[in-house]
């Protein structure tokens, strides 16, 4: 697996991963596993959708914001594993949690832009469990926040 | 264990086990755990609550649900270990989500149904960590979902 | 690693272990792991910050409820270790959940309460991965809830 080229393939760049904070960190490595915070959907500093779902960020755009969560979320395994992808085996797990009005069930269309991103990326090895669920209000408001886990030898 | 013969002392059956989708799967095995993804209260295709409690379903319904939200990750399990339960080795954590109103502080009693479920069926092997929150609105307007990791060998 | 000592140097010291309840644990240990339940802010058997951020508690006391939340937690790991932390590694993830009004976007202000005091505990190994979201409501309308998962030898 050679992450960069593929991601290539696919028209796609990896971002910068977030930097450290002081009170925690972007992934944790522990017996096979890379866990990832939960990301925000940042690109080029700016968050992709803000609000709740739909009233304030329609559902393509939070699945956007989504995939952009899942791309941040790669970028911290990349750093973590110091770009090395010959020790990635797979991703198990994502929790994603959507801003959403009270009224909005449709969650999983949103969780997909992350899941979908992850599949034409890394094939089976892509394929994930999940949980999805509606949040009224996330840091920073918003739209979606993607939280990994991943597999590595 | 042979679960299929407990469930029936019980009174229980194993519902089928949810289809695999395309952006992400019911299960993933990885280093003697099976991640289960969040699971719905579905029963014969229909959702057994909907809407917040206690307002749109009563606290006894949700746990109904949420019963039957963990029957249907030990469905998905069961498939995940084809039938083997020889493998099984405890249940490690239940994440439980329960659609709730803003005034609604009960969802630990939503979560017995789960939690109890559990434990009549494994006894101590049943017996699991636990995250029981609130949330305002959940996939197809659910009133819980269930997520549950299990130590296999 | 001796957690005693280091609380006393700090001015801490462990709260009493919440016992275990019929339906889940407090914790459970497997394949190197402790994985802690859902933790609320008690203090002396009261919640330290109870309603929604920030209109019917304070970023600071609910900051302070989620440090409290954490020690409840390691108070939960001491038990399960019969007060060994030799057989400590390090803090892998914490998630924390705070009971939001809809325009509070500060969630991890609220968390770091729970992860600087780990950070001040254990150095280098209270350093974990995190996620912080909002949600409208928690059990016992508790501010805030941490759930934590720790490496152990």
């Amino acid at each position: 697996m050679d992450l960069h080229k593929r991601l290539s393939e696919l028209g796609l760049t990896l971002p910068a991963a977030p930097k450290p904070v002081a009170a925690y960190v972007p992934a944790v490595s522990s017996a096979g596993q890379i866990i990832i915070s939960g990301q925000l959907p940042f690109a080029d500093g700016k968050l992709l959708a803000v609000g709740a779902v739909p009233s304030a960020a329609s559902i393509e755009q939070a699945a956007r914001a989504a995939r952009q969560c899942a791309l941040n979320a790669l970028a911290v395994a990349d750093a973590e594993l110091a770009g090395d992808w010959r020790r990635f085996v797979r991703i198990l797990r994502i929790g994603v949690f959507v801003a959403s009005d009270a009224t909005f069930h449709e969650q999983p269309k949103v969780a997909n832009g992350a899941s979908e991103l992850l599949g034409e990326i890394f094939g089976d090895a892509g394929r994930h469990a999940r949980a999805a669920v509606g949040v009224n209000v996330l840091p920073l408001n918003a739209s979606v926040e993607v939280e990994m886990t991943l597999a590595v030898s």
